[in-house]
């Protein structure tokens, strides 16, 4: 991680921030940071990368919100694994001119969501230039000792499940969301989790990724899909119906995932989440992506295309 | 890891070039891949962000060059380690309407050095945007039974050493070296190696990491800083004086490390690098960077500030 002199400042307050932690025997201040795994065999990585003007805009997004966002969305993704997240390193192009008080602030949120789930900074790049703010965080993790939940294990005949209320998350929510990790993990407790992801490009499109990598196909229910207060706010402004948004949004970072007809009943009788929990559709031989709509008739799933928010 | 609709064909193509490998049980295609490290108590993991305008312009680069380097950079931080590469993952903000071919060029300049030191591509995330090119890379790596070298070994008494030749990187060579992971390895084996960092702001402001997490003081040998061709040539352009590039360009990303007075006799004697390898001056008790003139004297370093290439 090389460095101009200019940023050297700002390193030093970060340093002095990261707190020290027994799973980085070397943290911030060498060529790399050092981790020590408390179960190495099975390592989660994953990267995600924040634009400003695309992922965000600021105003009105704070500094600390996307700071937290950015860590948040790849917890999201180590939940969706149903994973343990345990240290993070972040790379920074920081808009030229930016008061030290906004680089202070995107750590502040990044810190205090790292605090929240026991995430170690371990290290990161840091630099500016004259183009807008970019913010790249890559999350490491480990799997529970039930393993990964991955994308590809649905089976025909599963019942299929959505967390919390789904649409018009970029009113507010795609800034202050609570990554799913401690639910997922409950879950994971619970039940046998067939295929799991996060709902971050919206319900239709992300399950079609579950659709292709377990080679199956699904029919949702009309009448279940938990459609979030944002969306009814969103629809009445721009007549979109609410359903739609609830379908198509996307960053609703909530958990999308499949189990057996006999572990549906078992959650559906007592969950063990204090979130909302609705089955919203059936897992089928085939690759077709399918709507039972409200009146019983079964027709081809309207996909909205997903696009940028902003 | 989420995405745009625009982005999937890039994605799918990437997953296609990237091989399967015994060390990633899970790679791209789920929402976190997994990676199964051999020696997983001693993780090393780095970050460094290119900003095009910054670290390098397109053209004279090529995107081919720009993989390299993006990858190299994160491998030279494991070298200075004395670590072994093991794994990356890709951050990417492309610009929008930049053809299929750049970003594929991209893939395949981190693809070729990736090859070369066995590392696996395990993730990453595309985007596009209206902005300039950035990429990210994380890579991730393991210490050898010796331990991680760090920037805080060195010792009063020891030698102070660098490979190859120093200054003018910006001609050509930050794009196209090669990460020394082999000669930090055989050094490794060869010696003692007390403090390690590969040479990333320049000699000088290098020099002083490991004096300020070292505690110590340096008096480097004027005559013996290798200068490189590409210095001379810099020299011959702008007038100041190859020496000066010699130390404080940066970019040169060549291994600067202490040892014990035997081992230096040891290396002196019989290196086991096929490159060159310059002693260039001792570590003292103290805390200041001092030079020993070719006539003798010994004076306070002339520090250049360092400043981004371009």
């Amino acid at each position: 991680m090389n460095t101009g002199r200019h940023e050297f400042e700002l390193i030093a307050w970060i340093r002095q921030q990261t707190r020290a932690h027994d799973r980085i025997p070397l943290g911030i201040g060498d060529d790399t940071a050092a981790l020590a795994f408390p179960n190495p065999a099975n390592c989660l990585v994953t990267v995600d990368m924040l634009m400003e003007g695309v992922h965000f805009t600021m105003p009105p997004a704070t500094p600390r919100q996307i700071g937290h966002k950015a860590l948040a969305v790849n917890l999201s993704d180590i939940a969706a694994m149903a994973g343990r997240p345990l240290a993070a390193v972040i790379s920074l192009a920081l808009p030229r001119g930016v008061p030290a008080k906004l680089a202070e602030e995107l750590y502040a949120g990044i810190e205090e969501l790292a605090d929240q789930f026991d995430v170690a900074i371990a290290g990161g790049d840091t630099n500016s230039w004259q183009g807008p703010l970019v913010i790249s965080i890559t999350a490491l993790g480990e799997t529970t000792d039930r393993g990964a939940v991955t994308r590809s294990g649905a089976r025909p005949g599963d019942a299929i499940f959505v967390t919390g209320g789904l649409g018009g998350s970029l009113a507010g929510k795609h800034l202050d969301f609570t990554p799913r990790i401690n639910e997922a993990s409950k879950l994971h407790e619970a039940v046998d989790l067939h295929a799991m992801l996060d709902v971050s490009d919206g319900l239709a499109a992300d399950l079609q990724h579950i659709v292709e990598e377990s080679g199956v196909g699904v029919i949702l229910e009309e009448s279940e899909i938990p459609i979030s207060p944002a969306a009814q706010t969103a629809a009445e402004e721009d007549g979109r119906s609410a359903w739609d948004h609830a379908l198509s949004d996307g960053e609703d970072f909530e958990l999308l995932f499949t189990v057996s007809g006999d572990d549906a009943a078992r959650l559906l009788a007592n969950s063990p989440l204090e979130i909302p929990l609705s089955r919203i559709g059936t897992v089928v031989d085939g690759n077709e992506m399918q709507l039972r709509t409200a009146a019983g008739k079964v027709i081809p799933l309207p996909v909205s295309g997903w696009k940028h928010l902003l």
